[in-house]
């Protein structure tokens, strides 16, 4: 069992709404509403307890509204670390018809002034100096919020490293372009991520194959990245592997993502083999889709995905082969 | 100044988002969203308040979400005296769009138990029987809960009206139905929920006067129709009247029925002339679609606003003159 942190700088309450149909301009009845507290940073951490962590939430909640997460980290047994500051977080809806249409509308975020973004460089330092709370790895996970720069994200990446902090980040644009110039252990962006990052479509096994060797040779010790059903590639310091995931039915793909990163992050604190770290993950990114929320190491047939997960380990000339 | 009681059994949270435009189906980017405390008892509580009148609001607040409401109650300075129920109150989501397009998604609302419902009357047989806190009246605003029946309103209004308090309801619906029934001293339907309780179509003057009469003669001492620009329809014990409000630029309606509401009970409390109460709460009302919000006495045109707002009384025979 490791000690691990999450933190999540634009944390956000999702509002799930179900309903008929929506009809747009008018009046529309719901047939059920629920909060709950969201963002990538909240799932990897549900994930990571799922495997037995001891994990600390952190990050920056609205004072306003935080009851949601708080009740969240009570059930989920995780430490409250969250900087409180002025206002409220943002509330991200997501409308879900008979039809199976999922809209979405995401708010910015709240803006966070940069003395509270000080004011958790101060605690993540002293976090970092005493042993009793120092956590072994720190997933920063999430979009930015208005009023951190991505290079604010990069400072606190690279002071988390001079801590000798294991740092992952999964986050996307410009954040991603940021934080991967301060060389974080690891990064995990999606194939679309990948692509914006190096500047080109990546239309083949192969050319996603070569973006992540590219961004491993840039500095990142382990670059994973998600692709859906077309699986998940790892290039690291040992090798490269690509794991392609069993074939399930798609509830909703949300937090398949976070629970990849929470896997491997497992994985690879455990000191388990890379292809069984891989499969382990991807079997359980693919439990996730299967049904709304992260997925679940203790689904009954757990093991069957893993065994049809397909782990292969490219060679230096795997791009011709996967071409 | 009177110390007035609002009832919502109902109340929302409103989620106000504002983005250019909103895509079905598509992952939407919002420019702003703001979490408030809503329903139409809070709405009338917020004038009453501005009128100087002394306001407790009561009725259910779902315990796991009632923040906006403690920060909006002590805002306005009213006696919080909502029995909190278990689970959260709803969120009423309104997308506003570039175009002036709104969309409201409403939930049907946090289910009340009959032990709550039972716990509230007992409360306000307390109320009622202390001096120090009795109400010279008492407003039931919005609608129902699930788990609360239109008979279960009827009950409690006749238990208001057997302690003698002054009851107004703004309802709608089989709620609106139940209520009038019970004979509560003042009803405000606009005029489709008026029509749905004559059941017929109001499609003039006349034939809302023919209606708001018929209503007065069922039991209610007061009946206030709203009509939007075609004005206030007024019958009471002292007569019949009309009130057109002045022409005004419509930001929002929402509120503009609260106000009235409001208004009104203010002029009775008072013991002002029909007239003057009707020709401020219209004025009031109109001011309120003017912008987002309820009505403002305060507004620096409130008096030239009053001056355009025209009353004239209706005789007996006013139906053919208004035909």
């Amino acid at each position: 069992m490791a000690r691990i942190l999450t933190l999540s700088l634009n944390p956000a309450l999702d509002l799930a709404i179900r309903l008929p149909r929506l009809t747009l301009g008018a009046v529309n009845r719901t047939e059920a509403t629920h909060l709950t507290a969201a963002g990538k940073g909240v799932n990897v951490a549900r994930v990571l307890v799922a495997l037995g962590h001891e994990v600390t939430v952190s990050g920056f909640l609205g004072g306003a509204n935080d009851a949601p997460f708080v009740r969240a980290f009570a059930d989920l047994g995780v430490e409250d670390a969250f900087l409180r500051v002025p206002g409220e977080t943002r509330i991200n809806a997501k409308l879900a018809e008979h039809d199976g249409r999922i809209t979405d509308i995401n708010g910015p975020g709240l803006a966070i002034a940069l003395d509270a973004f000080n004011r958790l460089v101060i605690e993540l330092d002293a976090r970092a100096g005493d042993p009793a709370r120092r956590p072994d790895a720190v997933v920063i996970a999430g979009s930015l919020p208005p009023g951190i720069s991505p290079d604010e994200l990069a400072a606190l990446i690279r002071r988390l490293r001079e801590h000798r902090l294991p740092v992952w980040v999964d986050t996307s644009g410009a954040a991603l372009d940021a934080a991967i110039v301060a060389k974080p252990n690891a990064v995990k962006p999606n194939e679309q991520e990948l692509a914006e990052w190096a500047g080109e479509s990546l239309t083949s096994d192969a050319a996603r194959l070569r973006a992540a060797r590219r961004l491993h040779a840039s500095g990142i010790d382990e670059a994973l990245i998600s692709a859906g059903r077309d699986g998940v590639l790892w290039v690291g310091r040992r090798g490269a592997w690509l794991a392609t995931p069993p074939k399930v039915s798609v509830a909703s793909t949300v937090g398949a993502g976070d629970t990849l990163v929470a896997g491997m992050l497992h994985g690879v604190l455990a000191g388990l083999p890379v292809e069984e770290s891989l499969r382990m993950a991807t079997a359980l990114s693919a439990e996730s889709v299967r049904h709304v929320g992260v997925g679940n190491p203790d689904a009954a047939d757990f093991d069957q995905l893993q065994q049809h997960t397909r782990v292969r380990r490219l060679d230096a000339n795997a791009e011709g082969a996967l071409a």
